[in-house]
């Protein structure tokens, strides 16, 4: 395993320590336990949005800590939940007398961490599960993953929060963007999780994971290589078949890197996805192309379609400034 | 190999076209021959900024462009350089009567095809060299590379152009900054060459690459694979012996993912770079760390360290808004 470490066991920390020095103007890193938050304070009356997972993801969720988006962020070890202390002390440091919203993607240890803290924490809270992964399906007996479509979901509901929308609007709005979102990954290699040492898989020169996760888990199928036009008409088609947009319908496109894909062959991805939601009917009127939620360095993309209402829109439009997503302040 | 696309031929076009749809609010995409301009139109004294260099490296050249930044880049093939008429073209596109300054990595394809182009251009214009890679000594046949400190030189005479400083005193600027700027990268992997089909060059498990360009290219050492707080000490002492910094002197810290390398990696070796210069009396008072000078899916880092005045931090702070990089604005 060729990785920059000084030991696995640092990774987390150190890292988190360059993280917290590089955006100290934006975020604040909280140790013992861990979790990082908001640098300028925010009003008493603003719904406190949080979100958590395990590392490896980034910049997801820490890289969307700021103004417009979340307040506080919880990294777990790498692809592991987050502690409910973690979530606790951060909800308790952030938390206003509006309420805190959990945006939690669906995953057991997730779930049930946040489930603890939402329980021990003594203030309004609610929590929103995200499982935007269309490669599972719902009956799924653990339910869909939620994978890059968490960004949309943490971008828009952060929009509203700092307008002043109060939590029960929140939570129906991160519950209408997630039932809006779909979205499907395919990768080329595994990653490597340090304390593993080697790759999560093998695959093969001539083969690709359909359907992959965000843990570097396989895919629900292997398949053969194909063209990229090809990738995206198989991912396209299984988001039209969970979304059915209709004709004339906006909407968002999201191509993300896992990790290890050049930006020109996610562009490359786009122009195709583009055209064919275009051929469609669909009007592609948003994009956001680039690394955003990986798989540590998986070489793979996953598409992510929103359908927008004009509300989605303008929330998606408004200011944001965090570490990682920045437009219009 | 394993890529996401359909041709290798078609690659590039197919790339370009994605890049310039999800970002049609602040690019366009010029074709026959191709470059990328601003899709606002700017001031008519403003010294229009113009770079470019060959594909591979994204989201350096063409993400640059927009507001207080470049005002065309012009895009090679995959670590080709570009062609003279790309950037004649693309100079008649954005001139203004305050000129042009080309800002040019020193490689001998783009010196030579910015030097023609510089001389079919009929309005008043000029060149800077970028020659920021200290793995080279400056007395190298073909002297030294420009690399990750380009987007450094790009931002702070992007800025100073759109503030109103005259064709001169942008050249001056960018040479202050170019001679203020010093990096050098690091590889765990080789990167795949799409004409090529295979890694550029073998690396052992146990082995990497010190000094590396961004072309694929070995570096100057081939070491064993050391610790991250062993590979920081040397690349940092490079740039220490290049730039003399004194104590009490303010920096920028830049680290750049070359394409395959986790943001987790990247934050970590930022931690102790930061720690590295500190120690030494050195302030880190801005940073950028992530992929914006990439080698294709090279696992690999480069850190440069520009040495700040208060101009130049000032240029550095002031509003920026191109495809991947943002702020202010």
């Amino acid at each position: 395993m060729k990785k920059f470490i000084n030991e696995i066991d640092t990774l987390y920390t150190e890292s988190l320590e360059g993280f917290a020095k590089a955006h100290a103007d934006i975020i604040t890193l909280n140790a013992d336990p861990y979790f990082i938050s908001r640098t300028a304070s925010t009003r008493k009356d603003k719904v406190a949005i949080i979100s958590g997972g395990g590392s490896g993801h980034e910049p997801l969720h820490s890289g969307f800590v700021g103004k417009g988006m979340l307040d506080a962020a919880c990294p777990g070890q790498i692809f592991t939940s987050p502690t409910p202390d973690q979530m606790l002390a951060a909800a308790q440091e952030v938390a206003t007398d509006a309420g805190v919203l959990f945006i939690v993607k669906n995953y057991a240890g997730d779930v049930m961490n946040f489930e603890i803290a939402a329980e021990m924490l003594e203030c309004p809270n609610t929590s929103v599960l995200i499982d935007d992964d269309v490669s599972l399906p719902k009956t799924h007996s653990t339910g869909r993953r939620g994978v890059a479509g968490t960004l949309i979901v943490e971008k828009i509901v952060g929009a509203a929060a700092e307008n002043g929308a109060d939590l029960a609007t929140c939570k129906a709005l991160a519950e209408r963007v997630n039932s809006n979102t779909a979205s499907m990954g395919v990768a080329l290699s595994s990653c490597t999780v340090p304390a593993l040492g080697q790759p999560t898989f093998d695959i093969s020169e001539q083969e690709m994971e359909m359907g992959v996760g965000i843990h570097g888990e396989r895919g629900h199928e292997t398949m053969p290589l194909a063209t990229a036009t090809e990738i995206v008409k198989i991912i396209a088609k299984a988001i039209e078949a969970d979304l059915k947009p209709k004709k004339g319908q906006s909407a968002l496109l999201h191509i993300n890197g896992l990790g290890a894909t050049p930006l020109m062959e996610q562009y490359l991805i786009y122009d195709l996805a583009e055209k064919f939601w275009q051929q469609r009917g669909i009007k592609i009127t948003r994009s956001l192309v680039g690394n955003y939620t990986t798989s540590l360095d998986m070489a793979g993309v996953s598409i992510t379609l929103t359908l927008l209402d004009d509300e989605m829109t303008q929330l998606w439009d408004a200011p944001v400034h965090t570490p990682h997503l920045r437009w219009g302040c």
